[in-house]
């Protein structure tokens, strides 16, 4: 078939066989379909529409499981204040629902700045393409670049979070999980990793089960939590109780005294921060709208609605119940021994439902913590859908590696998985798996991107001016000053606890993004046919065989490197000139004096340095030539008999390629197996003589 | 220059430079220079002889260092048994110093043995040698192979025991190194292994110093000691007291009753079996005949009566001492908390000279240890030119891979120094640098050794029959049956706890010398040219050039790729269809009709499995021709940028390189720098066209 292909052809398509025949699979490639399942051709592509009963868990998840630790990460800020130690409860109480309607509050003004998005970009507005098209391309990719560093942390952050919830069950304890925080997360990381790389993305029936359970389990505990408060319904007051107490042993004593309204306001503000980690993860469905059914912004826009408000309900509802009954969450301990009280979900759960009791009882309880560990792990699997979508426009935009762009066997963005991966369990690593020490680092880049994409809004309305633009840019102008503020709320409160990480990686990553743009850029100028007509001078070939000895496998070479050009040459270098005289005797005998044969000497018994000193003369003494230098390679039988021969070729391959002008061609001769088996034809060594040959040297037989 | 070489002309030598000029030095060249000093030229390599007082240290070091751990090993055993603590100590003296007499006597009689081969083999009688040259190869490759483990163990006692004397003063107490062993014997090691890389060899001025004043320090301690035990010396005995009671503490309490005539036998046997480990370095002397000055044999031979003579009064003197003195050396505590009780040889020097007391003393004792500590690092020295040099020969025999007869740049062996390093270490970090846990493995190769040496000579005599060979024979007879006995004696002894590995190695090696000499000799024989005409024909070259995309940097790699044959034509792999109508479009416009471009489909978006596919068919439909696969392949200018590019050339060329018959050449392209730098010559692109060029869409500038 090959044949077909003849001068004066210009094209000629050739025809595909199924994967399954197309090539020896290698043990590592049958590890691969074992790990990651057999590929996917690129005709099977299908675009799933979702219905918004479908859509909602798989855009939403991410959102609606910030619940889990947004309230705790408020009343740590209380607690560490020493507000939960006051005798009056009611500071407490007050402060962690005043701070939970405000975020709230700001939840309503985002969405509503969404909402616009969502009908403006319908083929999917990211805070990436919102600002780069509106505000320019610095704008851009700072917005890529807290976003990248977003998906980072919500891997990070969802997953430790979701073990601290595991690993507080008496089961797990029982079981001595929670001595392995960080083993559990990677681990997790990982299985999330290899289900990205077989494809899995954004099934609707993966994500309809865990979120609405997790949102049934959620408003059934608040509404348990809220009968119970009025006496209602039985709770487990003992848990908090306890929790109470140990906390108090631990030893905080900042409240002895009062609180002046300075500390109170920096409280708040530190409360604000840590609790806006609740609207991580807002954004998800404006960037998702191409995946809905028609009419597709419509449908977003409803989704997003109800998206917010279960997260506002169940926000308000969770900080309702733990400051209502008094939920502490503090650390206690330093160093190594250090510890935090159990997630305040938790609590509530074994206050609502009990570890210990009824068995109905104990059953919810589980399954409460069990479905919170799951949307957790599917708010993580968001981010494995969205990182290697953002790094796919930004990398086909030139901003990063190409590689990056790469479709992987299943379909899927390989590349960027693996980096979210890596990243997320380093991360992880760096933290302990610790929630409370990850969240400082989390709100800035996600209020980065809310405010530049608001920001790009508003410019969009003002340059367009369509119906309704003063509302429209109104209501986003709105939004991106509330953002603003609370970004730089954030970035003030969490500087020096981790948000100048943040910032110092976006500024190292625009950089970079600038820096990979000017290479593509520069390659492509260097590389384009169009102002510059090719070279299409053909090269005169200088052929030099490296020639260690002379024997059966060294013929093939010579007989390739006799073909390349009239020019060919061999050059032995000496490193033991005893041998020289007999080389010289075989060269007369079975080559003769066509091929000129060059001995270069190497007092210090370098095979390389001569080699490189004669290539670099020949070179430069003829500007206008290639060189190829031929070197035999030797392909043993068995790869472990590969140790037994020097790995000469390829020292010498990697020290001419640094060399202009020369090319390296190896000709491998294959050698019989000890036993008689023959590996392999055209250009080897096929036959064993009977019986040994006479007069040879025993330690000269093959090269070098 | 290069240019002389003409055909019709056979061959010719080119001249050469200095190392210096010879090519441009990379950092890591740079480093190895550092570490290793400046290469020597091979017309440099001088051989020196050595006076006796010189060659005595040299070849006598690793023998006389036995002496450091030889009596501790026996009382280890005595004490293991309860003998140290019964009431009366006669049992114990007596056996310490029957088991010493037993040993030197079999000391003497291995050194007349020895005598004999000094000059029977005038240029080196190493047990490999004498054995292969008398019994045969198989016996051979048993003694080379326990000779290669014996000189590994050797390092290994030697560093570790070095390193427990050292430990054991109160100077390096307070340093806390006694907590930090095994990573001061693998430091010592890796020193000593740079040395030889050096080029240190076996110099008579190093050794001299360390040797003479260990002999000079024990010489002194003996007379001390035995002055002491007649009244004439006051002694620290409070020391030797403390230990005992220390290792009473233990709880050692085997000894509460009588011991029978069984246990005491088994008793007997097995401290002559630890004790044999003084005799290990008695066969250097033979080993390293060319070294001496004329009349090298006899000159030889005084310097072994010399060193038996040494070696005898020190073994004989410090195990009197010890035992005189009740010095007690037991293990103490289990598992990880285990410890042994000082050095034998630290406890002598602590009683006769004092870790305090007058300064002097102290001085004193410092000496002591400081010198027992260098002879042993150089008995390690030792083994460091031994095993190279058995490496070299095996090698040289094809017993060995090639490797291991490089000689580096100081001229010394370098792979086998490296090995020897390696495997030193690693068994000081598997047995945590316990000189008592090591010394099971120890003795059996040694005389192993010895009886095949020995049995070589007696076979030697029995066929050569020259003057006196009856006596000669008896005396190599009568010495190979004691050895024979010690080593079946030390194999029951210590099967269990570690000879066994021994033994295992040893078949292992054995089995694996040949199958390296099977391997080779096939080679030979396939190799050969002497029965078998080669083959002479010229190929046909078909030219495949690997063709991503086209631009400036794939000119150079497709006119090369014409330049080598008439059939040449260009392959696409289609990953991505909506990319090939603008490919076959600059193709026509470019390069014309004259190359055919085959577009080869890729449904799994591979690149290699379809390329790897239609290379098998073109070299399966074409059985005479060559396939050249030229890849064109891009140099960024700058390192890190290499990130930024697919490294699919690797990839086609790892694959490719399976296929017989298909050569595969990378034709690189460098890249003018981003700052306008240019990075190389002729087959680059070397002007950056001012302004963007148009009509290029900005994401296929530069191929893969």
């Amino acid at each position: 078939m090959p044949l077909n292909a003849q001068p004066g052809q210009t094209r000629w398509r050739a025809g595909h066989k199924p994967a399954a025949e197309q090539m020896q699979r290698s043990p590592l490639d049958i590890l691969r379909t074992l790990l990651f399942g057999k590929p996917i051709a690129t005709e099977h592509q299908e675009h799933s529409k979702l219905p918004k009963y479908l859509a909602l868990p798989v855009f939403s998840s991410d959102a609606i499981s910030s619940t889990a630790y947004a309230t705790q990460e408020i009343l740590l800020v209380l607690g560490a204040a020493g507000l939960w130690a006051m005798s009056s409860k009611d500071l407490y109480s007050r402060l962690g629902m005043g701070i939970t309607f405000g975020i709230v509050s700001l939840l309503l003004i985002v969405v509503a700045s969404y909402y616009q998005t969502v009908f403006a970009y319908p083929q999917g507005g990211g805070s990436y393409i919102v600002s780069k098209s509106n505000l320019g391309i610095l704008p851009g990719l700072v917005a890529a670049s807290a976003l990248l560093i977003d998906y980072v942390m919500t891997v990070a952050v969802s997953i430790s979070s979701g073990v601290q919830n595991l690993v507080s069950t008496p089961f797990a304890q029982h079981l001595g999980l929670h001595h392995h925080v960080v083993p559990v997360c990677v681990m997790l990381i990982s299985i999330v990793t290899v289900l990205n790389m077989r494809g899995l993305k954004e099934s609707g029936a993966l994500f309809a089960g865990p979120t609405y359970l997790f949102i049934t389990m959620a408003v059934l505990m608040i509404a348990l939590g809220v009968a119970g408060s009025f006496g209602l319904y039985e709770l487990n007051l003992g848990s908090i109780e306890a929790e109470r107490i140990r906390a108090e042993a631990a030893g905080l004593k900042q409240a002895a005294g009062g609180i002046s309204g300075m500390v109170l306001l920096g409280v708040i503000l530190r409360g604000f921060a840590n609790g806006c980690s609740a609207m991580t993860g807002t954004e998800a469905v404006s960037d998702g709208i191409p995946a809905f059914r028609k009419p597709e912004s419509r449908n977003a826009s409803i989704t997003l609605i109800w998206m917010a408000i279960i997260l506002g309900f169940l926000f308000l509802g969770i900080s309702y119940l733990a400051t209502q009954f008094h939920v502490v969450y503090v650390h206690y301990g330093h160093g190594h021994g250090a510890a935090s009280s159990s997630p305040v979900i938790e609590q509530l759960a074994n206050m609502v439902f009990g570890q210990t009791g009824a068995p109905w009882r104990v059953a919810l309880y589980y399954t409460m913590q069990i479905s919170t560990m799951l949307i957790l792990v599917l708010a993580a699997n968001t981010a494995f859908a969205d990182f290697p979508r953002l790094s796919y426009f930004l990398s086909r935009d030139r901003y990063l590696p190409r590689q990056l762009a790469n479709v992987g066997d299943k379909l899927v963005y390989t590349n960027g998985i693996l980096m979210l991966g890596f990243f997320a369990s380093l991360l992880v690593i760096l933290y302990h798996g610790s929630v409370d020490r990850l969240i400082p680092l989390y709100a800035v880049g996600v209020f980065t991107a809310f405010t530049l994409s608001q920001s790009g809004m508003v410019k969009r309305w003002l340059t367009e001016r369509g119906p309704r633009w003063r509302l429209k840019a109104a209501i986003n102008g709105f939004g991106a000053m509330c953002t603003g503020i609370v970004m730089i709320n954030v970035l003030i409160e969490k500087f020096l606890e981790g948000a100048w990480i943040v910032v110092v990686t976006s500024v190292v990553l625009v950089f970079m993004f600038r820096g990979i743009w000017n290479h593509y850029e520069s390659c492509r100028r260097c590389l384009s046919l169009v102002n510059r007509e090719p070279d299409r001078e053909q090269p005169i070939n200088t052929v030099l065989l490296v020639l260690p000895s002379l024997h059966q496998g060294v013929f093939p070479a010579l007989n390739y490197a006799k073909s390349l050009s009239q020019d060919c040459r061999a050059i032995h270098i000496e490193i033991d000139p005893a041998d020289t005289p007999r080389l010289i005797r075989e060269w007369d005998q079975y080559v003769g004096p066509d091929t000129p044969l060059v001995i270069m000497p190497s007092p210090f018994r370098s095979l390389v340095a001569p080699l490189v000193r004669y290539v670099r003369e020949v070179s430069s003494e003829r500007p206008n030539h290639v060189v190829t230098v031929v070197v035999p390679e030797f392909v043993p039988g068995k790869w472990y008999h590969r140790l037994l021969h020097s790995a000469n070729g390829l020292l010498v391959k990697h020290y001419l390629s640094h060399l202009p002008g020369v090319i390296v061609s190896n000709v491998r001769y294959f050698l019989v197996h000890e036993q008689g088996k023959v590996e392999t034809p055209p250009m080897a060594c096929l036959t064993q003589p009977s019986g040994a040959p006479e007069g040879m040297r025993p330690d000269t037989g093959h090269g070098d």
